[in-house]
């Protein structure tokens, strides 16, 4: 469905040697130039003549859903706080308004499929799959029609991102219960026991913990022959946020933008992602280590190392908002420092 | 010298009340909560009426000074490339300039004592105390009168930015030969052996480093008898940067200004700072965790936990450019938000 290129390496030793002759010693900005040379590879493949790295227009997407199985007491929340933070995201009150509004992240809130849609609200993209999904222990979470919508509903978002000049989506979601549909889809993919996956979510207690447990281990038992490819754990065990999530990476992958990826949730999705097409990888930015249980595990996977590790456990892209700052950064150290020559320095490295 | 106050905590159950009734589960925003609750006892308690917090004209203060333990080989680099270094921060093309012109801070460059003066260039604050200190190793660092001179000159840039209305400095510095000071300053104060203190500094390789802990070694012994306080260890074994940034924390702190800490050597001044006035360590917020060896001991020892951890290791202030953004989250954070009423979503921790 997605055709995702690889990045080119045919500039990296220009790439390097740009980065090298800065006036600090060679490696001395950390992240910051690792992340520059990442970014490089991606955009001077597409404009080679453009010598100068951009972050346009970036674009926070947050994609909202709600899953069958909250009902069955895995949260401190009930599925209706989900309806509720959606309303306060369109008010702008939440944590994601505040730092989007700083950092300058356009906010698009995505309803894929939460329990009590919000009529005749404005301000919500509806890109609904159905009213929540089923509860992964008892039923396969979605239909693969229904995957296949999300994949194209968030396709059309990003494209439309694309063609007003975006070159970077961030991911967030909001979604009660999905810690654990993200807890499952990671269990099956990287054939992990349940309890290295499973988190506190929002802060829940040990009782509530292992209820979690054991019901994602149910799920993983009821599908175990069907969880035969990425999309089918997808289907059986993801949300509807999450499919969209996937489909948002992909798509943003094969137009060869930058994806800035949040928390648990998004690195779920991330995980789908990257198996599914395996170039993925080169575009994604991770912005965050969150204090879920599990999210370090996912990162060792993908071979990430996040920008912050600020102790953040909310969710809704919080972690990608605050990381902007430091993705501009690696833009204007490549473009704007001066060289050895420039300055007049002497280069002694 | 200084009068410094420490922060109040007659607000501290509504700060948070404020913090934990916004839209999220109580503590899920991690450090962000946090430094909102350290910012807030330091500015309600000045304003007790003003309910909102603030970071006014954010002022990025770059001391440069040299050292005479350069001279024997503890540097990939010589004190020349001080100047030249100093040169590039006037001409704008250093990393620090980049990040301060991204992030909104005022970047004033400080001549505490280079060894060549840039003569004639506009742009730098002249507080010099000399050509550069005398080597540890074969004498004490500087005068008591410098010392007592480089804090006046230090008040007196704290000074002219609170009076602008600046109410946030960061510290950054340049010198080649400034991670020996520090780490003897380290090393003397924190009780620890030398080569828990030393490191490679922007990059000296083997035989380098052992020489560097050697000199060291015999700074300390030298001067035993003398480094029995704060200010005799300054003295001693001090920069002329070093002391103007002690300084200025301290004339930051008596003005309740918050601090923000870069990496090695700004902390070995604030840790020279928290012994002269323990009160201090309230205003100050950590940056970066430097890839210095030692730094992650003098942060343990302030019982630091350092916004970012990016691998840098350059210097100039740039890790607390980098983390401008993520103090103005918090303080955006606390005005900003909703609460759970202003929302009308349930709270449920």
């Amino acid at each position: 469905m997605f055709a995702v290129d690889p990045v080119s390496h045919q500039f990296d030793d220009d790439i390097d040697h740009k980065i090298n002759q800065k006036t600090k010693p060679v490696g001395a900005l950390g992240q910051i130039e690792t992340l520059a040379k990442q970014i490089a590879r991606v955009q001077l493949a597409t404009e080679p003549r453009q010598r100068k790295l951009s972050i346009n227009q970036p674009a926070m997407l947050v994609f909202a859903a709600d899953h069958g199985i909250a009902a069955y007491g895995v949260s401190i929340a009930p599925s209706e706080v989900t309806t509720q933070m959606v309303q306060n995201f369109v008010s702008g009150g939440a944590a994601i308004n505040v730092f989007c509004k700083q950092m300058g992240f356009a906010l698009e809130v995505i309803d894929c499929g939460i329990k009590q849609a919000l009529v005749g609200e404005k301000g919500v993209t509806n890109n609904r799959l159905g009213n929540g999904t089923q509860a992964i222990h008892l039923a396969p979470a979605m239909t693969f029609e229904q995957l296949r919508d999300g994949f194209a509903f968030a396709e059309d978002v990003v494209e439309r991102h694309h063609l007003s000049g975006c070159n970077l989506i961030a991911l967030g979601e909001m979604g009660i219960g999905n810690t654990s549909s993200a807890a499952a889809i990671m269990a099956s993919l990287l054939e992990l026991d349940v309890h290295k996956c499973v988190g506190r979510g929002t802060g829940i207690d040990d009782k509530t913990f292992e209820r979690k447990a054991a019901l994602i281990n149910e799920a993983l038992k009821l599908h175990k022959q069907h969880l035969i490819s990425p999309v089918h754990v997808l289907a059986y065990l993801g949300g509807f946020e999450i499919v969209q999530m996937t489909g948002a990476i992909l798509a943003a992958a094969e137009r060869k933008m930058m994806v800035l990826v949040d928390g648990f949730i998004a690195t779920a999705a991330a995980i789908v992602a990257v198996k599914l097409h395996s170039n993925v990888r080169e575009y994604l930015i991770f912005a965050h280590q969150s204090e879920e249980h599990g999210h370090k595990l996912m990162l060792q996977h993908l071979q990430a190392k996040p920008l912050l590790s600020m102790g953040l456990r909310l969710g809704e892209g919080t972690g990608a908002a605050l990381a902007l700052p430091l993705v501009q950064a690696a833009v204007n150290f490549y473009n704007d420092m001066a060289s050895f020559d420039q300055a007049g320095v002497q280069n002694v490295s």
